[in-house]
């Protein structure tokens, strides 16, 4: 299974690209970060990011997206300008036939460190340590990108396992009420 | 000058293309609606719009194009969801090469009806004066994406009228101050 992670952004949208071959063999396949200029006008701006998106795709052949939900708390302009983004995003792998997952920050902090208010440097290190590599993505949005497919893999390999332990697990028929027949 | 106005919506996307020659001649070209379901997932709903309103442009050829922007005091998901939509309308404008504007509720209400606070039906009573049409628009929301395309009209027309005035006007130069020569 190889998932594409999104983490959106007006300025910097961060994305990853991670194989995973079975539960314990996860693969980075590609990371890195688009990014737009505030001096140019908004629409176009977007374009960048999907144009980016789609050549991602493209390039690297995900199965899934997933994608960064939007944290509610910051301004109200900035979270309406990244639902622009998002909007975007979704139609970028939409329109390649991907389905799309979304996972709030507090999901995929948690999935990857534990707790929802880690750091961003917190989970740097930890997709470094999941995916073995020599040195953590040296961008915070790539790292996030990362994070998200992460999240999303952990996911799908958590549901499938309560799948097979669901399935395996002795089918509880209700029991029959002994009967007493009276033999005439 | 042709231009599209959007009034964008996750379940109905309205739109209208009016052809403007000199300030006081205006005819419809096209309105409708983008509808979608509920039912389906939000990235394919995403889709829909999209290629609706690329399948306008390329039609109507419009050379401009006026999204209406969020009203700030509705619900907030509701709001970040519109928002996803207005990223997808602006991609489509911006991936023909047209160059967007952007008109506030208010902006749009007082242009057409002469205050902010205008009733939806009153916006399609105007729409249908201005265009001198037989009937009103049927859907608010194809009224509301010609009020929008008349609104630009009446802000680049006001621009243009107010560029000829100035121009016209006698250029004022700094006087110069009499200079008192001694003659030696």
């Amino acid at each position: 299974m190889r998932v594409l992670g999104i983490d959106c952004g007006a300025k910097t949208t961060g994305f990853g690209v991670i194989e995973s071959q079975g539960s314990r063999s996860l693969h980075l396949i590609a990371s890195g970060v688009i990014t737009t200029s505030s001096r140019d006008a908004f629409p176009s701006r977007l374009t960048k990011i999907y144009k980016g998106l789609k050549t991602v795709i493209e390039e690297y052949s995900p199965e899934e997206v997933a994608i960064e939900d939007i944290f509610y708390a910051r301004n109200f302009r900035s979270v309406i300008k990244l639902g622009h983004v998002r909007g975007v995003a979704m139609l970028a792998a939409d329109g390649m036939g991907l389905p799309v997952a979304e996972y709030s920050p507090l999901e995929v902090k948690s999935s990857m460190v534990g707790y929802g208010r880690a750091q961003k440097s917190q989970v740097q290190e930890m997709v470094k340590r999941v995916l073995g590599l020599t040195e953590a993505p040296q961008s915070h949005d790539a790292a996030d990108g990362l994070a998200v497919a992460l999240c999303h893999l952990h996911t799908l390999t958590t549901k499938m396992k309560m799948e097979i332990v669901t399935s395996s697990a002795p089918s509880r028929q209700p029991r029959k009420e002994k009967t007493h027949q009276n033999r005439s």
